[in-house]
């Protein structure tokens, strides 16, 4: 079992923090030096517990640590991994968790050099609309799926170890494709979220909005729920991962363009249809029946 | 205060069954008869307790009663208004829990003649992705918002009966006109149902769709919870409310393709405003900062 005497968090916020609190409830790790952009939070994550120490830079966070993970935001990942690259040691391993994992991958080729096998991509699939280290807790990851997208170059200690470390965490763990990865959650988080903040957006510029607000209901909160996320975090996740998700932006336009027409023509049965194939395949989802 | 020697219920769903225990509960309603399509349901709410006879049709559940509630998917309206009018007594009062306003108006207009005076049309916002009278209780609409659109025509005194039914379940009532009532409702519920229809039907039809959806985590679950609701209740309400729900679709499409650009081009502080302006008005609407 992995042990970290050093444990580096680049980006303290509700999953790095997390991620620090499983390691140290499940004993491994021993000292948590985090590094940010906000010292505010920092000092919070401080208080908290959530690290030992606060460092002035990425690089003098993951100087001698055993395992760096990256938590920022995805735009921010090119530059962290510059200034770590240097300060690496032989064995340390480097792991993110970014919601996109071809940008993240370029980012590591571009700044690890020789390094690249001490890298270990992975997405824990564990948003929340709250943000920041004083959301994060111990047990955010217990259950939830983690995705690893190594690379050929990845060295089989590293992803041992972060697979050890995610499932101190308690989580699931699944392998895909960088480009794989990228194409699926472009259709089921990246679009939601980006239908999500469309539509709030659209209702929040208007003459009557309040109205319109004063209006909504549950179905609404829910809807919605995912456009009170981080938006830094999403404005970055979408132009990281442009191009699958217009993709999806594109493929879900025609399904619109497609229902149009039976609304427009009162063509009843084939709403229903729609309607019914659609709440059939949820409630399967529910039941646990789709694996990946 | 009104007291209800006999309510009838028509549809005896969620909304309706709901509606009788509310009443029940407050002391209001002596006897409870209802109808509707499916006799199991029937049968399930007379050993709930909803209601405590089944007439074998809407008009021998009107005859003889002071208030019918016609809670019905709206397609079905008409035939039930045509059912009751000629079994109406001169004091009964007809209401209504549509969630379009405009075509039942316009089904009481053609049905109801003179006692058109007696129908108010209403609409408690209160769904729920469950439904029938399994689903149905006493406190649905405890803090809940009812909309009513009276007419020019309706009778004060059949307004007033309505309203104090609904205060006693515990709603909070507001009056809009139909046509105001079915554009707010087509922006802040309607549409939003559909997309997130579309959304799951979408990813149900494809060849990885196992795949898909063992990777969708608990904002997909929340977006598209509107999904799990009831197929027929949702195709009325895209059939009747067609007008201003394509209005809608059409703003939101253009809406899209304004974001495309944005995506397209990597615009990232474009993206990031329109994202925190959602994000600002969903967090100012759930402290409660709208009102009608």
């Amino acid at each position: 079992m992995i042990r970290l005497e050093r444990l580096a968090v680049v980006g303290v916020g509700l999953i790095g923090g997390s991620f620090a609190l499983a390691l140290r409830a499940a004993g491994l790790a021993r000292r948590v030096v985090g590094a940010g952009r906000s010292p505010g939070n920092l000092e919070l994550a401080l208080r908290r517990g959530v690290i030992d120490a606060v460092a002035p830079d990425a690089a003098q966070a993951a100087q001698g640590a055993d395992l760096v993970i990256v938590a920022t935001p995805v735009a921010q990942v090119p530059e962290v991994f510059a200034g770590i690259a240097p300060v690496l040691g032989a064995h340390a391993v480097v792991t993110d968790a970014g919601s996109t994992k071809q940008d993240v991958v370029a980012a590591a080729r571009a700044a690890l050099g020789a390094k690249l096998s001490q890298f270990v991509p992975a997405h824990p699939i564990a948003g929340a609309e709250h943000s920041g280290a004083a959301a994060a807790t111990a047990d955010l990851f217990r259950g939830r799926r983690v995705v690893l997208t190594p690379l050929a170059e990845t060295s089989p200690q590293a992803l041992a170890q972060v697979e050890q470390a995610w499932e101190a965490c308690g989580a699931r763990l699944f392998r895909m494709a960088p480009r794989d990865h990228d194409a699926v959650f472009a259709a089921v988080s990246h679009l939601p979220h980006l239908l999500a903040y469309a539509l709030v957006h659209d209702l929040a510029e208007r003459s009557n909005a309040a109205q319109l607000f004063g209006y909504a209901a549950s179905g609404f909160r829910d809807f919605t729920r995912i456009a009170s996320s981080h938006p830094e975090m999403w404005r970055d996740i979408c132009v990281a991962n442009r191009e699958a998700l217009l993709a999806e932006l594109d493929r879900y336009g025609a399904r619109l363009a497609a229902l149009r027409p039976m609304i427009e023509r009162g063509d009843a049965a084939a709403l229903e249809r729609v309607f019914a194939a659609a709440r059939a395949a949820r409630e399967r989802w529910l039941k646990g029946d789709f694996e990946p």
